[in-house]
């Protein structure tokens, strides 16, 4: 039973590292096996279809995510501090060595997003949670220190729009400032406002 | 040789609107073959690669993004009201009708980036040089009537992060107010400026 844990576990790790590089949809059964030194068969006893397997990939993902990035953030006091943790650990997250191609739950978001399926679904929620994430800390800060005619949707819009941009220039343009550039941007908002 | 470039149009229009779905990294000439209900040996004739196929898919949608974004806007003199054009008609070109899934290019900007080769390498030329063309019109905006004071850097990061914050609303999220809210903020940023 332990070892069946350990070897599910590299097999998601493996998947994740390789849905980071070339993307969840291409993932599959046999390609992971060849990857792992493993029977194909073998793999099926862990993750039943190709899907299964991508819905892992998701899944363990964000549960990292939730870790690494959600939690820190959310153990800290409403405010302008608060929104800094939560897109700093952000930004950083996007450069985490385990992931050589970024985080795959980015390319996947704009990849299966003409895709009807489980795979867009679980995405889909799991993205539109972490907006409502944001918000409610956007609108916590505005009770503390951030200015109160901010509009909540309009600056989450922007922080999201913020954290695509650095991932785009860092990993498809090679421009290494791009994480420090959106760092001062960010901050730049929360001094606006300037928005209406 | 008419017939044959009328061919090659009808394989590459319904490898774009394949390519705006699933991706262009899935596309290959068997799957587009079965679709057209052509040959195998018919297409490779046109093209002689799966990678040649998804190459071309990038350089004939950078040709119709060059005739329907960047010269209507580049026809304008510097100024607002030229960024204006500019983002207006990047936004409407996501919505475009003939492709379901959105722009190929913003998932293949994601999906690619970890994926070495000439696919990677000819959308990040493609892509740089739209970012160094949105730079030069803010640039010169500042001699005109936008605020001396912006940071261009800065503000094209900006940009560009709202495009393809309103491309996830929309397509993801099926936020169908993301175009407009995108261009909303938009409107706040040349207002600005709220940038150091």
């Amino acid at each position: 039973m332990r070892k069946g844990q350990a070897t599910r576990q590299r097999i998601v790790d493996r998947a994740i590292a390789s849905a980071s590089q070339d993307g969840i949809d291409t993932l599959t059964i046999g390609a992971l096996a060849a990857e792992l030194g493993m029977s194909k068969s073998g793999l099926f006893t862990h993750f039943g279809s190709k899907e299964a397997l991508q819905i892992e990939v998701v899944d363990e993902t964000v549960r990292r995510f939730t870790e690494e990035v959600v939690r820190p953030a959310l153990a800290l006091p409403p405010g302008k501090n608060q929104l800094r943790r939560m897109f700093g650990d952000w930004v950083a997250w996007s450069f985490d060595d385990t992931r050589p191609g970024g985080c795959p739950l980015a390319a996947a978001a704009f990849d299966f997003d003409g895709q009807p399926g489980d795979v867009r679904q679980r995405l889909a929620e799991n993205i539109a949670l972490w907006r409502q994430v944001l918000r409610n800390a956007v609108e916590a800060a505005k009770a503390v220190d951030l200015a109160a005619t901010v509009d909540s949707d309009d600056l989450v819009l922007r922080i999201i729009g913020l954290y695509f941009a650095q991932h785009l220039y860092h990993w498809l343009l090679d421009d290494n400032g791009a994480g420090d550039a959106a760092l001062r941007s960010f901050e730049a908002l929360l001094a606006g406002p300037d928005t209406p």
